[in-house]
């Protein structure tokens, strides 16, 4: 198990990760909606299709928060993760209709160890998030915060 | 109703639009948490109070969701709004503690027809989170399309 474990060093620029899929409920769109972004269009079928979304379509808040539950379950579960400072951009391309099944593609963009916390790395990756006809619902830059395998071992050896 | 109904022409920009305040709670923090992002120290006090967060706080993405209805409260919902295309960028710069009260504060940055969508334009607002010591918890750009109300008067002549 530690051994599988992903710190700063293994997230070399160019590699991917890539989530299961998942298929989003009317369910789920409207209870999120209900709670944080009650617009038409997000809780209503009629509405939805009434709207340029073409139907029953999740909030972007939504498609993000359900990007961040693959991007925690592919890779933050298994990583020395400390969190991260915000999002570079965030894009909602395409509609995220009730009943698509969506699927995350994690990218490393750019490295650099953090000059203020000694041990730690800042990760810069690209998150897209597609449906399945491939299209590209979602797509945003983040920072994340990562601890060095490097900096474990001299800790351990104290 | 309709008179107070807000069209891109109100969006001045300097404007600014403030929410009413919101008490969060642990539940609600670990319900988000829960089905979003299941980090320790998002679901637990002891795993909170141990990470550099200083006790069981928010996800960013339930705070940005949370943001979310704020808007919708104070302005979405009074709007002629047509959605938004994504967030320019976003900073979690203080941890939400289960407890804690928040209010947004919303200011128009500027704004511009859009060319491909006559009769909509696009308003960037600033958005701002704070809590109840008045720290800035939460700070994003983002642009929203509006309906202009010249378009609507042009509509209901023809």
């Amino acid at each position: 198990m530690a051994d599988e474990m992903l710190y700063y060093e293994d997230f070399e620029e160019g590699r991917e990760f890539i989530s299961a899929e998942r298929t989003v409920s009317a369910e789920e769109i409207i209870a999120f909606a209900s709670e944080f972004d009650p617009q038409p269009m997000h809780l209503d079928e009629a509405a939805g299709k009434a709207s340029i979304l073409g139907g029953l379509s999740g909030s972007g808040w939504h498609m993000s928060s359900l990007a961040m539950r693959l991007f925690f379950d592919t890779v933050i579960s298994k990583s020395a993760g400390e969190g991260g400072p915000g999002i570079d951009f965030m894009e909602w391309r395409k509609p995220l209709i009730a009943g698509d099944t969506i699927r995350l593609n994690v990218k490393v963009k750019s490295r650099r160890p953090l000059a203020s916390r000694p041990g730690i790395g800042l990760v810069t990756m690209e998150h897209l998030l597609t449906n399945q006809k491939g299209e590209k619902v979602m797509r945003m830059q983040a920072p994340a915060m990562l601890r060095m395998r490097q900096a474990q071992t001299v800790e351990a050896c104290r």
